[in-house]
């Protein structure tokens, strides 16, 4: 049985952009658990967009990853010797555990158990996890979407996204998704049934397209990007509607920020609201959306897909695909087969 | 008696911007009164930031003024005769007469009656209208200011912002102005009691005050401008402040909107909720800002300063400096002296 530890460390800082080399692979001895600690297996790691902020080293809502260190994710892990009650040999965990194929943890770390009955382990990184949670409350409790108004969502076909389509389908909206390519475009409409699904790399306007594809303005906004897509809805947003802020992947940087149309008059004349939505601040409703949104996928109604990369190697690239707009479902790595 | 009714009339939409000769002088007879109609001597005019919106032919919150039209106004009159039983001669009237010395109605551009024993008539055109309905509600209930917070306010000694300044004094919090120019900074000082008041137009480093007027932060923007000022506070706000957008005065032209920095990733790492105000949509409530604010004007504790045009012909200038901000006051036009 190995000894070694692999972690991929936080090499440098991403300026202007993240590259693979802003991380190392570091090599060293797997610990051993001292009293009330327990060793983890990490079997699966997520791969977020919120992990540009946490390496950058700009004003963010985390400290920023120290250099050095090993890089901060979300993972499901199983518990391989154990000297915490709480924490027996065999228990699977979700939690914070990094980008490393071993960890130590005293639970402070861990934020659930996991249950390989509820489903495959690997959802609790999504459906089950932050993502779903971030899906679920950032659309229902900042978007407030009623029966029958207008949903839109940029990265409609990311692990994010897909879930607020489907949720806002479920909840009797009519949904208008913004993605990248004839593929996702595709899948947006078949898998995740969006009503509507605009390429907004290949369209030439826009704001016609969006004008087509919801014919009745916009009411809810879910906004993974920030940017051009962001300025097409908001020249077609309805009186009274709201505009959740959740990731601005088109803002490269915001050191200082970029330019772009002023909002304002918008925001006035159309009484709209626009809120930003962090999970981390919503994180003890975890039970309440693993609930609602583990009843809708076993009555079918709700589909995931995962885009898994291999080996820890992987996750640098997994990160930049993922922030890229290439990957085709929730972006992780499996370190254990 | 002179028959002669004199009425400014919207020459031509403001393209690009709103100048003199966008409004017209006219001649009419005075009208007489049909069945269930009666006749206001209007006296006063309020000039407000909104008409450079009606006159436009933009989106807006309500139907632009039509060309050839009567501009539309906010105003206080008398009724001078009449034939409609709620509205007897003598009368006094708080509506939407607009720019000119007579006009007819059937009631349903009265918004109250107003009282002469209230206090001056001219205040049912701001403390006692839509100018304090605007700063109490939009402060209250958009920007929800708690005691020790820290409360920043744009065009802090205009009409609308010195009274926004001083509810949140009354309610506990620290108080930030901007204004222009050392005359309006003593103002807000001494008259309307800020705790800080930045001289935008001086300020060599607008961030750099900010900071030094504001050192906790800043946990509600009571926003009448958008523009540079706002790009200042975006970047001093507090996790959960909130953006009450009540005017775009530093905004000129919206169609296209202009650049300016993208605030997406403040509002998302800071939680902040960004929300415009409408006061139109609230004028149901005008009777409660009426009581609070009156009561505290009488107890001494709310100071309103007035900036007087004299004649019909005075109010497409007072307009036009109400725009430049050379006001001091809630802008004003006297009919009858």
């Amino acid at each position: 049985m190995t000894t070694t530890n692999r972690r991929m460390v936080l090499a440098r800082r991403p300026v202007p952009a993240v590259a693979e080399d802003c991380f190392r692979l570091e090599e060293s001895s797997i610990p051993e658990p001292g009293e009330g600690q327990f060793l983890v297996r990490v079997h699966w790691l997520s791969i977020d967009p919120a992990m540009r902020g946490w390496i950058a080293d700009g004003p963010n809502y985390s400290p920023p990853v120290p250099l050095g260190e090993v890089m901060r994710s979300f993972t499901v892990g199983q518990v391989t010797a154990s000297r915490h009650p709480d924490f027996p040999e065999g228990t699977w965990v979700s939690g914070r555990q990094g980008w490393q194929e071993w960890a130590l943890s005293d639970g402070s770390d861990i934020d659930r158990i996991a249950d390989p009955a509820d489903g495959p382990l690997s959802y609790n990184l999504h459906l089950w996890g932050m993502t779903g949670l971030t899906a679920y409350l950032g659309l229902t409790m900042v978007g407030q979407p009623q029966a029958g108004e207008t949903v839109a969502v940029s990265t409609a076909a990311g692990s994010v996204g897909s879930i607020v389509g489907q949720v806002a389908r479920i909840l009797g909206c009519r949904t208008v998704g913004f993605t990248g390519g004839p593929a996702k475009v595709a899948q947006c409409l078949e898998e995740f049934r969006y009503d509507a699904a605009i390429d907004y790399k290949a369209s030439p306007d826009l704001a016609a397209d969006l004008a087509a594809a919801a014919p009745d303005g916009i009411d809810v906004y879910y906004d993974n990007t920030g940017g051009p897509i962001s300025d097409a809805v908001m020249e077609r947003i309805n009186v009274g509607a709201r505009i959740v802020v959740v990731g601005t992947m088109a803002i490269p940087s915001s050191t200082p920020p970029p330019q772009g149309p002023r909002y304002n008059r918008a925001i006035l004349v159309k009484r709209a609201r626009m809120q930003g939505f962090l999970v981390l601040d919503h994180f003890h409703r975890l039970q309440e959306a693993v609930d609602q949104l583990g009843q809708w996928y076993r009555e079918g109604r709700i589909h995931v897909r995962e885009d898994v990369g291999d080996g820890l190697e992987s996750a640098p690239r997994q990160l930049l695909r993922l922030l890229a707009g290439e990957n085709e479902g929730k972006a992780l790595v499996r370190l254990v087969s």
